[in-house]
């Protein structure tokens, strides 16, 4: 390719890879986790504070924002970037997903899917072209195409009928794409639920129309992490190796690695911000709810070796202290504290890439969160 | 005085008052304005961000703070500057405005408060003895005695039996505080309702005993501010102009000017955090509602010459998007432009006062906040 956007890979090791994607807002290092911006904010977390916990990328909603404030208004006010003060790369899904799982469904066909706004009430029509067009409107570096992701499990007629209508769709997107300048990128997403013959199916079409990256949608639906893990070890070796791959809305660390050993790059998740407004920090000794009675009176911090400041500038006693009495402050604290572990959990894989040992540096993650959160001596 | 809190008066114009108190955590140039710390957080901006906005000293709640998480915890844990991250000094309430406010009262008496918490039902005794001691343990560097402040209008016999009270209070504070180690402050409280008389009668009992500073307190309970202010200028020549004087509770920015403008030096209010929580911040425009839909499409910043750079680096349409969706960033970014433009504020109060132009200030000050909010143009 002869534009801005571009995959580079670096180095492997087992099926583990390193690389980095270069767009029109900057570099993203690969296997790279994408904070979750749905309403054109990462929940309580300041951009410059996301941007300090090491996130290169973010990713923003498509539903959401057409439907508030609206992909039109965005562009009006010169586009997403601006908009939500977040000068690095930006991905933004097609929509599909929220549409099919939040909203009132009206109507799903061939051409589109067509549902009512919570909002303002309107009949509001999705197609996989205007998905496109609303993705350009908010100027993101990387777009998706509109597909149909179902529940998890499905009748295989079933599986089949969506995996179609998302190839289908898949075409048109790209059509679309061929309007947009040069610079932007369009992922296709591989459906096909938990049927090995389809996913297959459906990464060969793809990777035959040719998109500039690759996703494993229709996963994080519930399914137990095994079925998961075999999609992915399913799909991801019949995805070239010279473009990217993202896998929607997984997961947690654990999910992480496994998935990033098997040959994934890139992720995204609301669980680091959800789970850090309801109390829950994710760590290198495992999850820890700071509710628990446990660290009322505990002043050690979180984690002396935390790499943000947050988890080691506050003692324990602190941050129970603001869960407890539901500030504010918890939310913020946790949540940032959250999408930092990620973002350091990201940097130890590709590190670990580049050198030859990600299997050790799994095995050592692993067993951090095996010992489990040590109370003090 | 040889301990280590101290005030100085810097200069005077007309009443208005510049100094500096000097506390065992640091400096606090007055007039101050004092951001409010309920639970030991300024609701939604980080320690560090307050710090940015300009804020030389925090207040505290005793009440909230000795229900939970209780102030032997927080003494345990190293007190309330450790405990909040917060190393600058820090002004704590004695509790009794809230008990009284708050709480399921049960008795009031010549000994004390008694309550039910609503935490965990225990019933509580709050004693002017025991309102030093938790304020001691937290940390306090300039604790308040306990008072009893009652609802304006009431009738002068029950103004007059409150400020008694309290005065019985005031010196039973006094002689619990002897056994406090030197470094910090405690400030008396005037009280008196709205009856010149019995304020004068309180103050002069007060200066009578001694205290670090002086607090008028009974006020901004509903009264209109012309009640406000006429007790402000009854009270304030009669403390002694080389103590420190604070309005409590006191205000809304025009009455931060009116009270500067009367001899006070330090003020606290829940109005930037509160009224920014629900999308309206104070401004050299006057006050701006940022729900309101004239902003929807708006791309200049709320203020291009605001001293935070969130004033500057976010659009209106973006705050209004945040206010609209109720996402935390909305409660964050506005909480923390209001307590810069209340910081600023009383750095222009400051400087004018020590360059004899207090008066111009003002009513440049004020012919701002009459102007309004323009329109783009």
């Amino acid at each position: 390719m002869t534009d801005a956007f571009s995959f580079r890979l670096i180095a492997t090791d087992g099926s583990a890879r390193l690389g980095e994607i270069a767009t029109p807002h900057g570099v993203v290092r690969t296997p790279a986790f994408m904070p979750v911006g749905t309403q054109a904010t990462i929940k309580g977390v300041l951009p410059d504070e996301v941007r300090r916990t090491g996130a290169d990328i973010v990713l923003a909603n498509t539903y959401h924002l057409m439907l508030r404030p609206g992909a039109e208004r965005i562009a009006a006010l010169g586009g997403l970037h601006k908009f939500m003060n977040w000068p690095g790369p930006i991905l933004t899904d097609s929509g599909g997903f929220q549409v099919m799982s939040l909203s009132e469904l009206r109507k799903l066909d061939d051409n589109g899917v067509t549902f009512r706004s919570h909002v303002d009430g309107a009949m509001v029509e999705l197609t996989p072209e205007r998905a496109v067009e609303i993705q350009m409107l908010l100027g993101a570096d990387i777009a998706m195409q509109l597909d149909e992701c179902i529940k998890l499990p499905n009748p295989r007629p079933e599986l089949e009928r969506a995996m179609r209508l998302s190839l289908a769709w898949a075409e048109r997107s790209k059509r679309a794409f061929e309007r947009v300048p040069v610079g932007r990128a369009l992922f296709g997403i591989v459906q096909g639920g938990d049927d090995a013959a389809l996913r297959a199916q459906s990464a060969r079409a793809l990777t035959g129309m040719g998109f500039h990256g690759y996703a494993i949608g229709g996963l994080a639906v519930g399914e137990p992490q095994e079925v998961m893990l075999k999609v992915v070890e399913d799909v991801a070796p019949l995805l070239p190796a010279e473009r990217s791959r993202y896998l929607m809305g997984v997961g947690t660390p654990e999910d992480l690695i496994e998935a990033v050993a098997r040959g994934m790059d890139m992720f995204d998740c609301v669980l680091p911000t959800r789970n850090g407004r309801h109390g829950q920090v994710f760590s290198r000794f495992g999850p820890i709810n700071l509710a628990n009675a446990r660290h009322r009176d505990d002043p050690r911090p979180l984690d002396e070796q935390g790499t943000h400041p947050a988890a080691r500038e506050y003692s324990r006693a602190y941050l129970h202290h603001l869960v407890r009495v539901n500030e504010l402050l918890g939310a913020i604290l946790l949540s940032t504290i959250n999408l930092a572990y990620y973002q350091a959990l990201m940097a130890g894989m590709r590190e670990a890439i580049g050198q030859g040992r990600f299997a050790d540096f799994c095995a050592a993650t692993r067993e951090g969160w095996a010992r489990g959160d040590l109370p003090p001596v």
